[in-house]
This record gives structure tokens, sequence and C-alpha cells, in this order.
């Protein structure tokens, strides 16, 4: 980095191969003001943009913010979201390089972020997945759907003990990017990578479009974060649709041929977070869910996004 | 360019330093839909994004472009909006690689632009101006202000040359991006740049104090697009006030050594656009505008964006 934010641009020289991704948060579509403070909408804006990072296995490097400002949100207000996003861009050591305010009818935050690797070869798209892979997903699934369900409905979190209700609406609210852990997939041999904000049938559905192959999840092997199953009892809700057909889990859903899942595990390990064998990559199209009683579906989800 | 859009994050590999900038236009604050085409809606957001770029004097490359679609905006009037965008990118050899669309209150377009350099010293900072410097601008300033007097006051069109109202309605609602200039100024050895948005004054006033000098600009030296000074007159308008308190043109501000002006003036002219001098760069702070009877006062647009 050579020169910040303050010029007409800001100055940096790559060192290799960039990746660049823009995501967008707007208030009334993606988030309610009334529903989570300004500070977790900092934190969800960038962290949301750096998980498509993740998913490329760059290590996370400069992140410009565009802020649309509405007439009451107040200068405090202000200071508030971009202690959120500070605070996320600490964590990564990313750089807040460039900004731009403006005023704008809701709040809306877009966000521009550049990671970086050697060369390209070590950037994993998500197109690479090739029959015989193992699937597999990091950290576990569902909360941050429950989460959701818990903040529309307090009543679910009755028979719930109160720090695994704390923990599924954070996931909701102040979701992490699992940066590390995508960098050691990249290094261990990951062929296809993504990061789950569609939920995991649409996105193995992406995966599986980009790469030209079947990506098989069994919905039974999906890790299910603590209180995932309670809150989809107590909302008559499928657990296996709460955990496999709901966004914003942001982990990662990863291919790797069979011979490397073992050092896949380990690097994952060392960071601290957990990877899950779920299913296989096979010849043909599309995302294939099967139910624990070996029914197979489409995930409904794809089908909406196709549609 | 190694992976366009449709992936996590596109992937590039740099040559040597980049220049990014954000830059986002919000229906209702930059534009209003019943008084610009779609399509220059798209140009323009496109144009005063890559308008920082040639500020900076860099090659564009990249453009990340995030789409907040209203929903009284149909696919139609988003393929206008985009033809007017890719027009712009297909002029200046910008690939566009990354996009993000989402619903939201109203048009918004929020734009990152990279540009390259073989290294950082080839770009041009705000700050670099020195006292002896010549200050310079590229084409005819007053345009932009003039056309959206007459877009607001179609009686002031009255006694004038329709082409020439055309055009000055065509230099508000279409600005055009000096890239080339910037480069060959860059080239020629410019000390400090930045594209006119704000108006002359308050952007002489960001590299006066980026710089931490006295930029002077003598008004009467100011080239004007033709029929300014007509609008001016029927509008009641002080014409220097036109050209040089308001903003929009998009045309550069640049200073320049002494020895290296007539250079800079050939090389600027190779790209079909005039380079005028009208000022200098002294010791002191903040930018002072002379009037035609030799007085000086500060611009009032730099003093609105200190207060």
């Amino acid at each position: 980095v050579w020169l910040a934010s303050g010029d007409d641009a800001a100055i940096t020289v790559p060192p290799g191969a960039t990746a660049t991704s823009v995501d967008a948060m707007v208030e009334g579509v993606h988030f309610r003001r009334d529903a989570a403070p300004l500070s977790s909408i900092g934190r969800k804006a960038l962290t949301t943009a750096l998980s498509d990072l993740a998913a490329m296995g760059a290590a996370p490097g400069e992140a410009y913010v565009q802020l649309g400002v509405p007439d009451d949100l107040d200068e405090a207000g202000c200071a508030e979201l971009a202690r959120g996003l500070a605070e996320v861009a600490a964590d990564h050591s990313v750089a807040v390089l460039g900004g731009d305010v403006t005023r704008a009818p809701t709040l809306t935050l877009a966000l521009t972020v550049v990671g970086h690797a050697a060369s390209p070869a070590e950037l994993v798209t998500r197109s690479g997945a090739r029959p015989g892979d193992v699937v597999a997903v990091t950290g576990e699934l569902g909360g941050a759907a429950a989460g959701l369900l818990l903040g529309q409905r307090s009543e679910l979190a009755r028979d719930l003990d109160p720090l695994v209700v704390e923990r599924l609406r954070l996931r909701q609210l102040e979701p992490e990017a699992r940066l590390q852990e995508g960098q050691a997939l990249a290094r261990s041999g990951a062929t296809a990578m993504i990061d789950l904000s569609d939920g995991l049938g649409g996105d193995a559905g992406h995966v599986a479009e980009a790469s030209g192959v079947e990506v098989v999840i069994e919905l039974e092997r999906v890790p299910l974060q603590e209180g995932v199953a309670d809150v989809a009892g107590a909302a008559g809700v499928d657990v296996h649709e709460l955990a496999a057909e709901r966004g914003e889990d942001y982990e990662l859903l990863v291919t790797l041929p069979d011979e490397r899942v073992q050092g896949a595990l380990h690097a994952v390990a060392v960071t601290g977070c957990a990877l899950t064998p779920i299913g296989a990559v096979g010849e043909g199209a599309g995302a294939v869910l099967i139910e624990p009683d070996g029914s197979k579906r489409k995930p409904a989800g794809f089908d909406q996004l196709q549609s």
C-alpha cells in the first residue's frame, strides 16, 4: 500500500494475483436497523464481502467502502457502523484504503475487497470439482437460519440454554469469514470452493454448474450448530431444510481429491475449525440432496435461483 | 485478467502499481430518472468513476459494478443502464469484471474502478504541487453548470444556437473522462492533478491543502465552453462563478514545473484536447481566485466543503 484514502484513488503494488469482489448490503433488503446494532451491520457488511475472498483461498488485503447515509442516521451512528467495519478489518489485517460517503434514502453499504495470492493457480474457483472428489464443509450449519427464526419468534427460545440462543443469534447478526480456513484449503489441494451465502443446496448447485458435475450431499452428515435441531423442532421446520436450504452461515463448501482429504482435515483443524466430509462429486449435473431415509431430491433453493 | 465475473471473485495479475477508486451515484441525490435517460445514467456513473483514474494518470483497467435496483425499474431499464456502462467501458478498453445486483429503494450505482501504471512513481497524486509550478486545466469549463441551468430553465436556450444548447446539455448528462489526457500529463511531469468534480475553486483548494501550497487562479484565463457566457448572462449569473464554483465538468486541473509546460501542451494536444495555463502555485495555503478587475477572493465552494 503506497497511498491510502484522501486522494483521487488509492495506490497499491500487488505482489502477484489479486482476487476482487464487490458486495452490497441495503437496509430493508439485507438488514433492518431495528433488528441489529449498527456495529453489527458494519461487521457483517465487511465479513460477508471478505467471505468471498475466503472462498477463493485468497489472503485478505484491502477494502473500499461506499456508504449511503440516510437523513436519520447521525454522526454517532456512522461512527458505530465504522467501528464494526474497523473491528473486522483489524481482525483480518485488512487495510481500508478508500471510501465514498453520500446521502441515500436508506442505509447502504457497498464493499469492495481485494485479496492476494502468489499466482492465479493458487486461487480456488468454483469450476474445478471433478468426479470422485470428496465434498466437505467447514464449521457447522443452520445457525444463521435458526438465529433468524429466534429473532422473529422469541417463544422458540423458551426451552433452550440462553447461551446457545445467544450463539445462534450472533451467528445470524455477526457471521465469521473463514479466511484462514480458505487459505488452508487452497494449500491443501481444494479443487473448487464457495462460501455458503445462499444455502448449502443452492451453493452446491453453483459449484456443480460451474464445474459441469453432480454434487451429492448426504444431509445426515451435515454438521449442525448446537441448538439448531431444537429450534427446528420448536418451529416445526425440518432440520435438514433449515441447515441445507437457508443461507448466511458463511461456511466454506469445498471439493477435494480423495487423497488430499486427510491433509485438509489437519490443515483446517490447525486454524481451530472443523472440516466435515458430507458427500461426493459425480458425473452428471446439479446438486443432489440425500435424505436420511435414502430418498434423493434437488435443493429447492437451487431451483429458485435458476428460475 | 484471469477470471471475470461469475465466481466468488475476479482474478487479475496486475503488472505494477494499481490505482483503485470507488464512486457511488444515488437517485434523488446525484441524478433524477425523469431528467436523464437510463443509458446516460449508466454512462455517467462509469465516466465519473474513471475520471478519478484520469486524475491519477493511470491507464484504466477493470471495473466492478454494484447495482441497487428499485421495484419500478424493469429488465429493459436495467439493460439500458448496462448499455450505457458497456459503451463507456468499451470506449476506454475497461473490463467489467464483477457485479452485484440487489433490490434497493432507489436506483443506486456503486462503481469500483482499477487503473494501472508501471510503478507508483508514475501516478500523480494531489500532494506534489510546488511553489513556482504552473496551474493548467484541460478542455473548457462551465458547460456542465450551464447544461444543468438549461435543463431547469428551458427559456434560457431561447437565443442560443440549438447545437450549442445540445452540447451544453450533453456535457452535463454525459461528461467525458480525460483518461488519455491524464496519462499524457503524468508522462509530461505533472506534479499534482485532480479531476474537477466539485468545481474549479473547490478542487484547487483540495490540491492546495494536500500539497501545502497556495493555488492562484486567474478567472479571466479560464477557458469557457461555447454558450456558457450566454447562459450565464441570460440567467443573471456571473460567468466566472458558473465556471469556477460549480462542478461536474470532469476536466483535469494540473500543476507542472514551468519548464515542462510546453511539453505538456503538446502531449495533451496530441490527444485532441486543449490544455490552458490559468494560474500559478505559490507559498501559502488554500485556493485564491483573481477576478478580472484584479480583486482576490477564496472560492465559495471550498469554504462550503471545509465547513
